[in-house]
């Protein structure tokens, strides 16, 4: 029994791994409300879009290869501008952050509901814009931070933003893809890692971490173990299967079962058969 | 005995037409604290300022010549660019009026600790500006609506924006000149009327109304009266020149005495003598 | 096929036209998500809420017969009262922005999880009201501007504010009734032009333009476009029965079928037979 | 020596006994910087500011003989209406707790200067009133609270209110008058006591506690020796004569020095002599 | 037929007599949308929360045994900590008045998701955290003011804070207890009224009142009629059964009908026989 | 002719090899205005102060050395605990970011009336502390970062955090001393540079990068530049001597002139003789 976070979609090799052993793999990354919403990505959600501002403040700085900006500016100075795609949990919690920075921020979504409530709680403090290719371009060519900020549930990500997007950026530009776990937002992403964050590419800066969060483990493990361990006490105590029959929301975090695989997003993935177990 | 307001820097008529008559004339505008503030022009400031942005939304709607925005955009449309030129009680009225309505707002001027008041009370909702050519340039290339809000107490406004910037324009952009009674910021300004407030230059409608105040008279009336009526005792208990003896702000205020010019800025706007006197 | 507003429960010549054409009638106004909001007049209600105080504003303006004072008053002097009837998109949009140039706003609604959800987003920056005959008396008979904001989906907007209420109105006070469209919230509504916008009656300004954001074609345009884009997409592609058996959001938006009214709504605006198909 | 509160110009039995013994009596609240601020009056005048919105709520509950009410209101109930008299330390402080509180605040001053700074940093969620009677009558007749936030300093209170105002307003209302240590800004205030701290007068809740920030002690004495400390080492360190001829401001807190008034203002309450001493 | 509030769950001689009578007792607090939300508690729920920072805040004044400290603290003298336990309607309403008295504020619950919207709206100004008891021990260890705000619906409240965490907390701090009507969120609660609403229990400040909104009847009064007028309309022109046939939310009222407990929650308080009716 | 930045009063050695030359050098960081502020330290303490709080939200991160913990924690989680001494330029921007990153924040100062101005603008969002051995003892105890934010024009910073202080704070805590230049505000400081900014002592991670602007220059440059111009401007048109004498702020940032010391602080800080010449 596996319970945490597993990103199958984008991990073949994993995948067929646990496909090989004994195992129910449930990830905590496609637990499901009826709603939709995905309460076990949440607290990570939060982190890595709060994160990533930081972390992209940090890309500008000049030794780092940035464009040596500051978010906010300052008086008589105009502050950088971040754009942000996906207005989910990770876009609104950086959105909250660079507008915190007082950066110049433009939040992108498929939404307009979504944008609407930004806009009640933001007010004018936030840009919103609905996504389109042409409005992507617009905004991707005058960021000095681009916030990849997009995730389909158990699915990869697809590449919004194209290298020619990330060409046309002014030198000394930063992306922050915090989508890379599910395969990056970007044609330019590639995953790296705490120990060595980022890389430049046509003159942009990248930070494109696996599992952001792993940055501050204490705010995080905090946050997850808020939301995880009410889960963890039904699925001990009353064994999986009694547990995802009774709880629907756990049943769709269900990966792998019994040797094949129990979600249709990673199946199609991978081109793979799938079948939904019935409880 | 006249107190009221005057302009004669932009009046040479009047000016001549005052100076052969014996007329004490003392002009609102440039009775002046110590401490260098305008007493009598703040409250007819403070009012042009809020109705600035009033005024551009309006000259911005397609039946006016405008482009036909909303300041505010909407749900996934970014809002107008509002770019502000002065960061006085006209420029800080407008401020609060243009981030009011959730545009995207720039302020520019020339003292950086006025710049770092605004960053101090708008937090990040406004992007200061330093005053120079180069900036003031870019940002009228990327404005939607600019304002006009530069005064120079006593004297003609400078023609900071060039008829060239306003060609930068894009085609139904709009100007709100609220510096239209000391002479106007932009080049392509000339006094309009409420009667006929607007007029196209270069595709850019031109909001230029002298006395803009006049289009709200009930709330202009208090505003002006909260703050003349305390001198207007002073000059009727005492008569003016012990008034003006006793309080060297309405001193200041004297334009015209006994047929002769007594401010230095009204002199100098048209070669004239100018004889300051002693009470 | 035509797929655009229509408002047929206000338009009874338009409505038989449509009956004697082989025309499949689906109107954006009547698209209705499963849980009530209507995904395609909600872009226009933003710009109508957002223009309502803007043009009420300009009504409030001496030379267009308002009592000639400016929303936000001045330092010293009171902003005007807005009161906005309805808090749904209209009203809250209305409410953002006259709380953003700073007038006095109350928010008069009949739900009261929606009055919450305002003061949890405005904090105290708005007074919200239960609407009943009272209070909406005492709050009409208060106001400088009158916000029409109600919409009953597909049917007429009751006449909420009696022709007494309207005389009870101070002199140039002024109403913007948004609810024109759908025959008006007030007694004392018709319908007006961009190009003649405003009429007088008991002595209130009333700005009562159908098709408000006709004012601002552009952002409204984006606006529009940005959520009819993927409708118009399935209509298209699968054809609009195919389109409407998979949309259930699409099927409420079709108003006339076949030559029958389709929507139970229009049928009873003006009694006739009425017959919901089934795909 | 006393270095303390006096509140001489209220107290003649006070001033008459101090007269009669060789004592140097330094008032805290006479104490005055070179631009005016009076440092040691300032804490006091900040905890009494907060608190008398406090204790305005309470008297509006109803087992104080208040109308019931709340100050926010509720979802679909109007706040209540709170009207401050001064913008100075006290006046500020009550607003920054009214508006906290989400009622309707409407602050009066006589300062244009101060509204306008009020305005910057509340913007549209206090009204600002100049101060004159016709204003004043009206706002007292629409209070439901209404804060005394006057202070001369030195002096006596005027009555700015009269019996007439009080008698004006709705039985239930309230009344904080937090001049009461220097007589009060209503005729109808006399002082109470923390002991017993309201009465009803013309059935309007008076709370008239002279030293208010005696309620909350240690916020008090915190905030009182956070400024107190440094004057009281330099009097004690140097003595009081050279520490007056080095400090202008400490100078200016002397009220009684070697059996003579040395303070104006505190002659002039009296109808004595003083005299003002060199060092 | 009895329509009022009725907290049958702590009252069992209340039961017991009414189930002695033929009488059918819908209960205000127990009406229940389909999301769960309960319409007719939602007012009082709102009142009560507000009134609880206000009672708090007298509680902690030095004549009422309190510690005599202000929320808000004061220019360099920190604001007293409040920590409110439970994100509901009390809790989120606590929250918005406590954040405007500008005290330190956390709030405790169980839902990341209202959390999460908690954030969304109150930005940085408030600590969110989550429930367990190891937060919550520390969070009243360090509290001056502790908020009771946890309600589940037709239940007894837990005893979340125990006798232990009261002692723990510094004399003269203090406890508003709205949960009282349900039996009290701390081992130290016990009802107390509006004429007498404060007991010290180790040396902690208590006030729980029970029916806290009386005392502010009038405010009270205006936002239940809001939203209990329709409800009873409906109850006397349908007659009781046919109403809650139509409004399940009506159904979910009803606590005792023909002599039974018809509600689960009642029935298990007090370990009776229950029986759900149909109607 | 020097004029940048020289901060001689921390550079002996600099100091005396200036002496030895025939050099006139003026310091940015001493050019004092009459009202005492210092215009051209302005620009690069705002930017120190924002950048502080984005260069401690990477020290806390765990990879370097810190806690592993997120400034504004997340939904459940606390925020991390900011405190900054000093309420200058630099302390008050780095109060705005950290106050925008959602931290909970608290700042020492020793002037009150600056912390009030602090309460003003930033409301209840921010804990306003009297600068005292006691309570700086406290606040850093309890900090998770520390900003240091003092500077005494021309003067070396006293040492107010001891080592003793930095031992107390908890493990992976964080210290960023923007007073470095001039020697730092901890006894635990010393200089470090971009390329290695950060030690650890007592387990504390330090961040003492002297010339911290340096890390985003561009911003830096503009910001010095539209400060610096016009001086710049004045001493080239009218040589040193005319210039200084026309312009008293700039004469006060004469140091060095004609082989002597010009400045009394430069003096002090060595023992060595100086004199202000005259001109």
């Amino acid at each position: 029994m596996l319970f945490t976070y597993l990103h199958l979609a984008a991990e073949e090799r994993l995948t067929q791994e646990l496909l090989t052993r004994k195992v129910s793999a449930v990830a905590y990354e496609t637990v499901t409300m009826p709603n939709g919403t995905l309460p076990l990505l949440t607290p990570m959600s939060e982190v890595a879009g709060r994160l990533s501002i930081q972390a992209g403040a940090h890309c500008l700085e000049a030794r780092n290869g940035g464009k040596g900006i500051l978010l906010s500016g300052a008086s008589g100075v105009p502050p950088a501008k971040v754009v942000i795609i996906g207005a989910g949990i990770v876009g609104i919690n950086a959105c909250h952050a660079a507008v915190g920075m007082q950066a110049q921020v433009s939040i992108i979504d498929i939404n307009p509901s979504r944008l609407a409530y930004v806009r009640d709680i933001m007010k004018g403090s936030v840009t919103t814009i609905m996504s389109n290719r042409a409005n992507i371009e617009q905004e991707v060519l005058g960021a000095d931070l681009l916030i990849g900020a997009v995730l389909i549930p158990g699915a990869r990500t697809p590449k919004i933003v194209t290298r020619d997007m990330v060409k046309s950026m002014e030198p000394g530009s930063a992306i922050v893809d915090t989508s890379v776990d599910q395969g990056g937002l970007c044609e330019t992403t590639h995953p790296t890692t705490h120990d060595d964050p980022t890389y430049i590419a046509h003159k942009v800066v990248h930070y494109c971490v696996a599992n952001m969060p792993g940055a501050v483990p204490r705010t995080s493990t905090y946050a997850l173990t808020n939301s995880t361990l009410s889960y963890a006490l039904e699925l001990a105590d009353q064994g999986p299967e009694t547990a995802m029959a009774r709880n629907r929301a756990l049943m769709r975090g269900l990966n792998i079962y019994q040797r094949k695989i129990a979600l249709k997003a990673v199946g199609e993935a991978f081109g793979m058969d799938y079948e939904e177990p019935r409880f």
